[in-house]
């Protein structure tokens, strides 16, 4: 996998030192050129660019529908993307510049604004789940989680529906990983409406409205959400289950759509 | 503490829903108004926003000494941080406009610019631990995470001396963490040169270039690095010290400076 790479170590404990090999993932900026314009430079895992890109801007309200896009050359020597979109799609300037830090993976994302950008106040999807379902496509994901597995040190993503994963993904960041999905779908015409979406990572604000914009109703981690998390979630009509660990879930918000296997 | 709050949440398992309280960890926006422009929005922890806002500017470059700053104004209510710099500091703009955008926090911040900013090398510090006062630091870091250890959605960070932990604290996102350690050495005159870094998150080359920016010569972690992670800090003559768990550790780069308590 060109996405790990050997390196020699010591393993120290307080008997000695003695030297072995350690799995370590990939690191690398991808530069992202709208119309001939330098975006932005993400440091992520170097695979799937082409998703990455895509689902960056769609993330940030740039690209709605694949139709906005004209083409797309993938530079993957030299770790470039370069989309070119309709000119009349709002402008990247105004959208980027607004420079708002998140704290897990650092997009450029004023949600207040996503909110109403959206036009759309809740997701109304009527899916519905049991425990055992969810219990079992984490399990699954584990499984397809080979590079963290590996190394330590990525975060997965995967879109499902409530029997089997129909994307999955890792990257060193956690937006990374939910971008790659996003724009798979995206360029691959996807569904993700009443569909789930997997996370290893924690349910932050940011997370919560990207999950938002392609109306997905069921967010899953195993990791815990904030409370920003956690009231848009409520608001924004999405179930939020969190601490998936062994056979129990923390269920949030809109608990409605996890049904028990018992009912 | 304020960080934390009490949600009412279902815990589900096959055989059924009860319902309970979990603790959450708290997100907020705060804003850095630099010269009395906006400069940027960090979501974070809502705690040490003075550190985080000082730790911010100067992992950015924009201010090196105590003595840039003319005056902070903090105001927790709005989650703004008014900090007046002298003119003469390098230009927020160019240096923000770069939008580098990193894995795991976000920060604007092109390093190979960074390296030759520092106009500086490597970290030539002498200092060297054992690997029991490593284990020893991180048995005490683990004991201070009391929002992690409450509600699983934190990072942690600590300035060290080989002895003991100096400072620490905890935020929603890991640069953030690192972020307000730097900010309050920066504010109340503690040095770094010659001193240790124990970080919760992963170890990616922007987290790298902060801790050389402050000549630390020891990163510690419980998790994984990445390649470039790795790379980095073996120029930068930095020892970068992962996987720190139960009794082993994995030492990636200059190890000579951590010793086997036999030796």
């Amino acid at each position: 996998m060109c996405n790990i790479e050997k390196f020699p170590i010591w393993r120290v404990t307080r008997e000695g030192k003695r030297h072995t090999d350690d799995l370590v993932t990939r690191e690398l900026p991808l530069t992202i050129i709208l119309n001939n314009r330098e975006l932005v430079s993400l440091l992520c895992s170097p695979t799937e660019q082409k998703y990455l890109a895509v689902g960056f801007l769609s993330s940030e309200g740039i690209v709605k529908d694949k139709d906005d896009i004209n083409s797309i050359t993938v530079d993957n020597q030299r770790g470039v993307v370069r989309v070119e979109v309709k000119e009349d799609k709002k402008s990247a300037n105004e959208l980027i510049s607004k420079h708002f830090i998140t704290s897990g993976c650092g997009r450029g994302t004023s949600f207040y604004n996503v909110v109403n950008v959206q036009g759309q106040t809740k997701v109304e999807s009527q899916t519905v789940m049991s425990a055992l379902e969810i219990l079992s496509l984490v399990k699954e994901f584990q499984q397809y989680s080979q590079i963290y597995r590996a190394t330590g040190g990525v975060h997965s993503a995967a879109l499902c529906n409530t029997k089997r994963i129909l994307a999955f993904t890792e990257d060193i960041g956690r937006h990374n990983a939910i971008d790659k999905i996003f724009g798979r779908c995206l360029l691959e015409g996807m569904p993700t409406e009443d569909h789930i979406i997997i996370t290893s990572g924690r349910i932050t604000s940011e997370i919560l409205l990207k999950v938002f914009r392609r109306n997905i109703p069921i967010i899953v981690s195993k990791s815990a959400p904030t409370d920003m998390g956690i009231r848009l979630a409520s608001d924004l009509g999405i179930t939020l289950v969190g601490f998936v660990r062994g056979k129990r879930m923390n269920v949030y918000t809109n608990d409605w759509r996890i049904v028990s296997d018992g009912e």
